[in-house]
């Protein structure tokens, strides 16, 4: 394991860090509360913090993310994992895997950063020869569950969907009417861009989630994974000057080495990473740790929480 | 007016593009309806888009922002355009606009950027002297509001307020009960970084949000306006590897070269920008565009829309 401050970094894939002195100036006062914050701090915020839940954290709470469902983009700066969720969309999800296994995505780059949503790579050209892939996949923007799938359903109502949870680390919705489940554009997600017909996508080119959650695009595109490490190196890309954000000028897009299967890489060099399980009482702990906030900083508790704003913890390990 | 391509790049501060063709595949197979899609596909959703409400509004739909109340923060890359909201947090305002005057921020840079929540500036050295500007000022978490004060309610409930909508084209939440209004932490918002008392923020040290709406913050410091132009520059900053986003060297900090109050630049010099207003039938039906998308490429209504999907837009004028 490494130090707190990776752990950070790799929280940080959702926006929140395990330190509560969110937002602080740099010399922290000591805490000494006036009288209306003591007021306004009710007794459930003097209760674990998130960082508190994580230290009391067991091996069994964390599970590895499975080498053949990860997929390493590499750039100069470094490398973006993913984990594709096949439960979600295995059409799309199995066409992306054969688009990388024929070396697709190998020399191809960014081509668009729009500010506050998405960044998108591909081939600018749409000339790249597909091998074995798919031209075209069926849009898997929902899909049934059986009763005894996977489902850690939030407290809190949501706007956009009947039901919001998690299953097996992912962010997700369900309609019980339908019996049908999707995961969720929370910052991080992947999905397959398309044009307006359903099956027009086919992984060739994707997005990851960049800004604050589109949640409109839910049930309209399919959602095959998230960034468990490095959404950094894609939300900070320059934002493309383009329509939508595309990049206008060839040199203005970042190039992609290679993406590969965590599978097909030597054990050496794959990340070893570790998501929080989201199907555990730890979870169920962190989630009541963010609905109110504990710590000194805090002086209203929110006693609700957005399912973009769960955090869904990923870190470095030995 | 300036073209289409400048109206987006503004409106992209809430992430929004006029364009409906969001993650659209380069290039765009005609729009030839699936039997599943023409099904999924509401009568309400056969409206106007956002590009069409946008296109359709008159002068009186827009106003300029107040120079007496507008910062341009500029750095090397280009100009930071900042509204803030003095309604909303008069003494907190006051302050940073006297920072401003006495020239507090020319030289001093960017310090943090936390990945999927804010860029902050200020004074790492904290030994930068206070000419006239207080050191302390009470926190702004709430305001108690009139019953003639503007504020236009959005059709959808919240998670975090009773009430939440718009107020002068800032995004903003309410409490019947107590009366009390306030700033929501919305992408693009503006805070003011305090430590663990609630009186330990004076401005010196500024933050903008530049990922999902971290509401959990609202009524717990003070926000005082919103990024209304240039916000890519704050969101695409290198993200800082300390603790917090914190950079770690001083040479990864992005300079400021100085911060003005638009009252007293030349008028040759002003950004010349205008804001969507959100009291208006044109800004009602924006948000009814957006809460049930049309065009092509929308195959499933949301039927809602969360507070920080909102877009103000904001363009570039003559």
């Amino acid at each position: 394991m490494k130090s707190v401050n990776q752990i950070a970094v790799a929280v940080a894939v959702v926006g929140i860090s395990v330190s509560s002195g969110f937002v602080a100036a740099q010399t922290k006062a000591p805490a000494v509360k006036s009288s209306t914050a003591t007021q306004a701090k009710s007794s459930t915020m003097l209760k674990a913090t998130m960082a508190d839940v994580l230290k009391a954290s067991q091996a069994s709470d964390w599970r590895s993310l499975n080498p053949e469902n990860t997929l390493y983009l590499e750039m100069d700066k470094g490398r973006v994992v993913i984990e594709l969720a096949p439960e979600f969309a295995p059409k799309n999800v199995a066409n992306i895997k054969a688009l990388v296994k024929e070396g697709y995505f190998d020399g191809l780059a960014m081509i668009r950063s729009h500010d506050n949503y998405v960044a998108q790579w591909g081939d600018a050209s749409e000339k790249r020869e597909f091998k074995t892939a798919a031209k075209k996949v069926e849009g898997e923007f929902t899909i049934k569950y059986q009763k005894d799938t996977e489902f850690t359903r939030l407290p809190d109502a949501d706007g956009y969907a009947p039901q919001v949870g998690h299953a097996n680390s992912f962010a997700a919705a369900r309609d019980p009417k339908t019996q049908t489940t999707w995961l969720t554009h929370c910052y991080g997600a992947i999905g397959v861009a398309r044009g307006n017909e359903t099956d027009s996508g086919n992984g060739s080119s994707l997005y990851a989630v960049t800004g604050h959650a589109p949640r409109n695009l839910d049930r309209n595109i399919t959602v095959v994974g998230r960034v468990m490490y490095g959404i950094e190196l894609l939300s900070s890309l320059p934002r493309g000057t383009g329509a939508l954000g595309f990049y206008e000028k060839a040199e203005e897009r970042t190039p992609i080495k290679t993406v590969r299967l965590a599978a097909d890489v030597p054990e050496a060099e794959r990340s070893k990473l570790e998501v929080f399980r989201t199907n555990t009482t730890s979870f169920k702990a962190l989630v009541e740790a963010q609905r109110n906030r504990g710590g000194d900083w805090y002086k209203f508790a929110a006693n609700h929480i957005e399912l973009c704003n769960v955090p869904i913890p990923v870190r470095v390990v030995k």
